[in-house]
């Protein structure tokens, strides 16, 4: 295998040698980011053969899970008798569970441990907030219409699919196809001007129709609204939800006492219109995040804790290995923070209680990664970001970002509307500073304001340094000057307001926190888990299973009574009502079904035990009844007052299932394996 | 306080009389609603005069309140510092926190109680549904726009404010005061034209600048957006959560193995654009809805667990006390089905389990009644609804409704979308029926379309008879028709289906089942908890703190050593850590104020239970700590290592503290609760 790969291992190293030199020798970027683009070409063959040499067994059989997915209703297309809408799913009751009980483990695992403080911010945000975030200008796609019909394409995609059915005819030359491949290698550096020039170089029709397109527009991936009746406060659904921590940033910090570090959290929904979406859940439209602003001081960018997880052994794919063609390699966390691998310990930190959470709910050790971004690929404010990265039927895929925002996004907020989003740090020594104040004339602005005096007072009492300064040029030249705030306008004359300049000795600085951000797709955490554990049984290639941690289980325990036999009432009954008590999800099947089968649609779904009420359980005392685990299919036999209790403990992982085996006796009565 | 009210009550009555008389003379529509309204606007001056005259100390200090809510950030207004947009809240740490566990509380009480199937649906939601569903057409209020500036306003708001001021005036005769008064009391019957005349006629102006107003428009307050990149896919934010379960009916009804009855249920989000949104919570544009659509055979609306709650004695406001100008009146469940004055004893049912949860999240019983809606209330489908209200500084408000809509939603759906949303129920004795089927040919189909064959069989397989009898017109006389599935068009024609009638022998009657929708405001739950549990120390006017019940505390207990001194850090830590490992939320406060202050900050936003390390925990073996209940702030001594296991259980309601108190030893040695 190896042998295989050492040719397109070397092609990747020798670009990056070249990207390298290239940067050291001061390029332009133009031909900087064309290096890049055929770096992550390179990147992208020797992983995909990489994924093709892998062993078959390794592979999950994607339409049988799919069809079992659908046809139990985890989830399903949106709208489907109106026709369905493309990218909007629907989930069922099973896979509302499971997200729920993903989230409810999120919520121990983060907010619970960390202390972290949870807000629930609204998804309607108003223009302004995402211009700040640069969303409005910059989070689209290049789109081409069908000139006649008015259907939409990603330009990119159309292009390629165009191109590569070109290379593959027989009349293309060699040259051509070259001149061809460099195309789709540099796609994403395109402007606007040079993708519409190519559409129109290699005559790109429609491919449903064959009409002409019209040239590529950018189209913005967020949904559009108004608020209010006005008509004048355009909105949009958030993209992200991270936002709502920067703009309440003052109000948490005011909450943790003015200190810091401090983390806050979001779980909700985000939209992102795509232009033609499809994979499944892997991109959808309207999509559930969880969020993490992790604010700390710059300066001691250190965690207390971080020795907790420094001991982890995770598969790492740095930016060094990913440039010179190596694998990902198995890495202590401690180690990869102590080299520089990691840029710091909190990164560090967060990157080992991620790696373990997708354990805890159900992904493959072998099949997660942490992938660093490469210089060229991360946003220029970030410092480091590293992708967490499950491997699936479609490839690698991101399903947890964790960056190192910097200063960024508070920054930015601050510009924007003069709140300064800063904290205070205690100095060592005092020190003496410069202050450029407002100073309000409060009678003044009292008469001219009235009731909204204090509005414009506090404003005045927040702004910054360089806003006081162009301010005071305008007082001094128009002898006024106009503020904004909470949508009101109001004009300050020099009877209103001065400007004061003084000394004053301080004993605390201001700092603008830096932000470690973890970002969790939940969609496609849970998409990861339901490859990593749909398993068939051996001998029998029709029964499927899910093996899904007790703990994320959609369903804790199945109760069946062995037949429709009244007798047997009476006992699901009080099994149902203490599990409820105790908050356990079950499911009574007392349809009509054997046993065998019952147990077969119940580990289906991936619930995790099964308790069978027999005629030893009525007839008997004590009342007893037989516990199954989904993963072997092996049996005891307890009582069953008693088994309320384990189950529970089974089911919030104080309880393994071997301590379970060691504790009660085996029971071997009922054949439950073989299908019928 | 009854003799003040005496002349109301009869007023009331005397009106009720006469809607009654009228509607038995057949009256005209117009003359039936004229009397209706006047009916309602008696009902309200009786409803104000009562809450007018009852006792000061039931009413709360709302401006209190309201800046604890602030400044402990339990909420706030959405982008502060861009401005706020009005109708958007973000919940901070404590609101957030008090909100998940209102909703976990409502799934473990209805979900996992009710073995209910919760699913989670999108809230993008294409037009047609919404057409269906007839919020497209009706979901609207009336609105006018100053001329000049743009400012919109809720027409009936203005035109009553208006009139309100004129007839204040001095200069306004008897004569003209009637006329208004009539036109307050008639304002929910006017057409646009009526209303557009009325501004017209009284010389309505823009009450902020005096401009002239543009005449009355219907405006829609569903937030509207567009899916996908084409612009030919208008979509809206779903105004409510019901939708989704109606159109997963199919999924649901098969997930239950086609059984009815059963529940679905969704908790999510809702939009609704509202022109001029006010009273914080109460009236919000972006908000958390938890409903429920339990699906039920019409002709068995009987609920086996009825007698659970039979017993209860809640304050019923029944359609004929409200007509008769009587009071609301404590009445026994089960005695209220019995005489027919609540519907079925399914809802009766509900009915009784929404008054259980809302005592459990921390209502007063006092101030929670049921009202049912008069007949010209009602939607016309609506064979009885009961709305819980809850008595706030704001007057009476509904925060859960709960209706019989019967079998409206489906049947509307059905014939939109030509899929049959029914059930199958067994027949006592088999029985003979006319049968209209679509008998296609395959092989014509397949050859026609190819892969797209079993889209058109499948559509062909579904439809009723009304359909094909009209389909099999168009095929008899133009010799083809028209069918449209999953957003694809296809023609068929005579060789590839023909309609065949013959009769069968059936074992099953398709029924459609009717529903019974509890829909929950989680907003206003929550405002009314504010107001029912926010609470003022006697002779301390200014500690306040909020009596949640300890199970949806935002925080279960505060952990507090009593100086800085590093001697208390280990046990801080130790509990903190048992405490996580239980999964309680738990707020250290290590900062340098007094206890007494700590424990009024903790008592502020509501943390149930307050633990104290001081020197006797340090230095004395066992080592034990003191545990508070932050409502009667009495104290007990108990091991350090007891302390976790406790506020779990007082936590989880299975333990009280009056057990506690029996239990371990009092503890008086700290004085905590006077003020510094």
């Amino acid at each position: 295998m190896e042998q295989e790969l050492a040719p397109l291992r070397a092609a990747v190293r020798e670009q990056g040698e070249l990207v390298q030199k290239l940067k050291q020798e001061g390029a332009s970027d133009q031909e900087v980011n064309k290096a890049v683009s055929e770096l992550k070409a390179r990147k992208k063959v020797l992983e995909a053969k990489e994924l093709a040499l892998q062993p078959k067994e390794e592979t999950v059989d994607r339409v049988k899970m799919e069809d079992t997915l659908k046809r139990r209703f985890f989830y399903d297309q949106a709208f489907a008798i109106y026709g369905g809408v493309s990218g909007l799913y629907d989930f069922g009751p099973v896979g509302c569970a499971l997200k729920n009980n993903i989230l409810q483990a999120w919520r121990q695992h983060f907010i619970q441990e960390e202390q972290i403080l949870e807000i629930d911010c609204t998804m309607l945000t108003p223009e302004p907030v995402l211009k700040t975030s640069g969303h409005v200008d910059k989070f689209a796609d290049y789109m081409v219409k069908d000139a006649k019909t008015g259907e939409c394409y990603r330009a990119d995609h159309l292009l390629k699919a165009h191109l590569k059915k070109l290379m593959s005819e027989e009349k293309c030359t060699e040259e051509k196809a070259k001149e061809m491949d460099d195309v789709i290698t540099q796609m994403d550096n395109y402007t606007q001007q040079e993708l519409a020039d190519l559409f129109v170089k290699y005559n790109v029709k429609s491919p449903s129709t064959g009409n002409d397109l019209t040239p590529p527009v950018s189209f913005n991936l967020m949904f559009q609204t108004s608020i209010g009746p006005g008509g004048n406060m355009p909105g949009y659904l958030r993209p992200e939800t991270a936002q709502g921590m920067f703009l309440n940033f003052k109000r948490l910090l005011e909450f943790n006492q003015g200190k810091l570090p401090f983390g806050a959290a979001q779980i909700g929904n985000s939209f992102r219109n795509e232009i033609s979406p499809r994979s499944g859940l892997i991109r959808v439209r309207e999509f559930t995040m969880a969020e993490i602003e992790h604010f700390v001081d710059p300066n001691d960018k250190v965690h207390p804790k971080f020795s907790n997880v420094a001991d982890l052994e995770i598969l790492l794919f740095s930016s060094k290995a990913q440039t010179s063609g190596q694998s990902a390699q198995v890495m202590r966390l401690g180690d990869a923070v102590e080299q520089g691998v990691i840029n710091n310990s909190v990164l560090g930190y967060y990157i080992g209680r991620i790696y373990l959470y997708l354990l805890k709910v159900g992904l493959s050790k072998d099949k997660v990664r942490f992938r660093q971004h490469m210089e060229n690929e991360m946003a220029h404010y970030a410092c480091d970001c590293w992708d967490a990265e499950s491997k699936t039927s479609y490839g690698w895929i991101e399903i947890v970002g964790c960056a190192d925002r910097s200063c960024y996004d508070l920054s930015c907020h601050t510009r924007a509307t003069k709140v300064p989003l800063v904290a205070e740090k205690p100095l060592k020594e005092p020190k003496v500073v410069n202050v450029v104040q407002f100073e309000p004339n409060k009678g003044a602005i009292g008469m001219a304001y009235k009731k909204e005096a204090k509005l414009v007072l506090d404003f005045l009492a927040v702004c910054d340094e360089c806003y006081i300064t162009d301010q005071e040029k305008l007082l001094n030249d128009a002898g006024e000057f106009t503020i904004e705030t909470e949508g009101k306008k109001f004009k300050l004359t020099k009877d209103m307001v001065a400007v004061k300049r003084f000394q004053k000795t301080v004993h605390v600085e201001e700092i603008v926190p830096n932000v470690i951000e973890p970002s969790f797709g939940i969609g496609r955490i849970m998409y990861s888990i339901f490859e990593h554990s749909f398993k068939i049984r051996k001998g029998d290639e029709q029964r499927t299973y899910f093996s899904f941690p007790a703990p994320v289980s959609p369903y804790k325990c199945s109760i069946l009574p062995l037949s429709q036999n009244q007798e047997f009432m009476p006992f699901v009954t009080q099994l149902s009502e203490a599990m409820t008590k105790h908050g356990l999800t079950h499911k009574v099947d007392d349809s009509s079904g054997s046993i065998g089968r019952r147990y077969a649609r119940s580990d289906e779904i991936g619930v995790a035990f099964g308790i069978t009420i027999d005629f030893d359980t009525v007839n008997k005392t004590p009342h007893t009844a037989t516990l199954r685990d989904r993963d072997s299919m092996r049996q005891i036999r307890a009582e069953v007052s008693d088994l309320p209790g384990v189950v529970r403990d089974l089911a919030h992982g104080t309880l393994t299932w071997a301590q379970v085996e060691s504790k009660y006796p085996s029971f071997e009565g009922q054949e439950t394996s073989k299908k019928e």
